[in-house]
């Protein structure tokens, strides 16, 4: 088949980034896979770290032609080694998309996407086409089209395996920080849904109001000055001893976990030295902030935190159990995980440099999608 | 009966600590109770948190009588956090201990005690008498001292403790920090005897040295230049992926976590943003140093970090499995499980401001020992 572009990050030993669009020969699917014709794939947070690898954004450069723009920018040498892995590596960018089957394998499982609009996800989607396996497809419903299903898999997956980790873990309740991003609109929209309380935790007053528009009961400002009141008084109210933390960096683990103790504390009725035996745990599951946690330890010793990542959650759960969570996903794509987008980019597009400094700052409510076809 | 004494701890609004010896009223035991005269008492660094509260022993005093002295000493205004819930109370000291039953109640359980020497494990052990239900009593094998029981508990129990975590956890090799502490030494012996990996984490070469000569094959000094290439050796040879720390405070948990993931990415064949799926497991079981946990999440996603205590862990396997690890302690309370003390002091005498200063040092191979009857 013909030659195609997909968007590729390097990072050089010398601690350099560089983006640029590759060409590809297109490949045939062998007898599982379909190939995809990619129609929109969305930016996420998740792509972002592959992206631009904690570089320098306000010192990068762009060079090439319009149509294959090449971005260079300098690493931090203190991220340098969180890359050591995939120094001179040209990796391929994007997560998941969504598109138009255009060939199929001779399987069963393949020839029946044929001409299907289908969501996927396993990296690769920043470029023309993707071959994947059949079974890594998720086929919309009629009606259901590439941008509206682009984003079908990472953050509606993300909140159903966060509600599905607390069913698991024997927790009643969920706090969540960074939560006025797109998950968490998303996160909000599903615990209303099935009744599950949810305290989320922003950093603005705008947050909070914009989540409080969107029937959220429980938002707690980390900007106040009374933050770890509110939120221990939240976490008394709901219950939650459960926590996923979109930031990583500082010491926010540290105070969810001080604020559950001291909900939990409340219902003691003696001293204890090592604190409660209310099990408490933070799972982290994202990097907005990319400096070392920080954990003050005072919340007694029945606590965990822990890393919390999507392909390791569904190999947990199994096969069934996420075919069962996708097929609500597709169910309910255009209203509890709807995604919104700020801006539509070609690949080109989202490469150049206004573009990228704009959608790797993660402000609430900006969100591009790129369309490799425009 | 008679009154006797007890060792009280008390932290002041004010932030002060005060110890002393308190009288109280030896009580007659309850249908499945015994009393047991409190021959030996070891001093353990959990019961050093309880007792010193952080305090700052440099600028204690000793006032009160040489049968009754009391010791005064300032706390430290960032330790107050942690000291909330214990603020005015007089709390009774001491873990574990051993002695003879003096007295039982009319059930089967506690008669069949009467006259035996017990080890006994729930408190208030720094003080003439103990009144206990029968069921939190060891019975120590016949010709067993009182001395040589009183440690039957923690050590031998957390050591038992964290080689039976690793099996249920699904890890086959284990790291420990502060490996030349008697629990240390104690988990060593049961390793080796249990064919289990251990890497030990030690801070000085001498300690090394100690460990090397009871058969340790792994030792590792944090001290070194290239300690963390030694560690990931270790863990690579060994295929470690839990660890049992006792420092708690600085990176010790995150550098092991990365050397863990560093022996794991040694085996994976591309690159992935998020790290190997190695599950990599630290428990925090002890506060030698009380200031911040610090991670620098250079180690993936697939990992935890988590408070352990032995309480909560003897919960979650079951009365029938503790039963069997005491008789294993009870069995080999002279070789695998065996302590040994510096020092035999009184409980007036473990009051003395001098040696309260030597054994709260926690110095490798410096351990007391509390005779209340003497």
């Amino acid at each position: 088949m013909a030659t195609a572009l997909q968007m590729r990050s390097l990072v050089s030993e010398q601690g350099t980034l560089e983006l640029s669009l590759q060409e590809f020969e297109v490949p045939e699917p062998g007898p599982d896979e379909v190939l995809v014709r990619i129609d929109a794939a969305p930016i996420n947070p998740s792509d972002l770290a592959l992206l631009t690898a904690f570089a320098d954004l306000a010192q990068a450069t762009q060079s090439g032609t319009a149509e294959r723009p090449v971005i260079n920018a300098p690493i931090p040498p203190g991220a340098m080694r969180m890359l050591q892995g995939r120094l001179g590596q040209s990796l391929p960018v994007g997560n998941e998309g969504a598109g138009e089957v255009v060939a199929a394998g001779s399987s069963e499982a393949a020839q029946a996407l044929m001409g299907r609009t289908v969501g996927l996800f396993g990296g690769e989607t920043y470029g023309h086409y993707r071959c994947v396996k059949a079974l890594q497809c998720l086929p919309l419903e009629p009606g259901t089209t590439a941008a509206q299903g682009a984003s079908c898999f990472v953050n509606p997956m993300t909140a159903l395996g966060m509600t599905e980790t607390m069913r698991l873990e024997g927790h009643t309740a969920i706090v969540h920080t960074a939560a006025a991003s797109n998950l968490g609109q998303m996160l909000n929209r599903l615990c209303l849904q099935d009744g599950i309380p949810l305290v989320n935790v922003v950093r603005r007053p705008a947050q909070a109001e914009l989540l409080r528009e969107q029937g959220a009961k429980y938002v707690v400002d980390s900007s106040a000055e009374d933050f770890p009141a509110q939120l221990t008084e939240a976490i008394a109210e709901t219950g939650a001893t459960l926590a996923f933390d979109a930031i990583g960096g500082g010491d926010m683990a540290s105070r969810i976990l001080a604020c559950m103790e001291a909900a939990a504390a409340r219902k003691m009725t003696e001293y204890n030295r090592y604190g409660s035996d209310t099990y408490k745990q933070v799972y982290n599951y994202g990097m907005l902030d990319t400096s070392p946690t920080v954990l003050h330890r005072n919340f007694g010793f029945a606590w965990g935190l822990g890393g919390w990542l999507l392909p390791i959650f569904l190999q947990r759960v199994g096969m069934d159990k996420v075919r069962e969570m996708q097929a609500r996903v597709a169910r309910d794509i255009h209203t509890t995980f709807a995604s919104h987008y700020t801006r539509e980019v070609s690949l080109a597009g989202a490469l150049d440099l206004d573009a990228l400094k704009t959608y790797s700052r993660q402000a609430t409510g900006e969100k591009y999608l790129i369309r490799p076809q425009q």
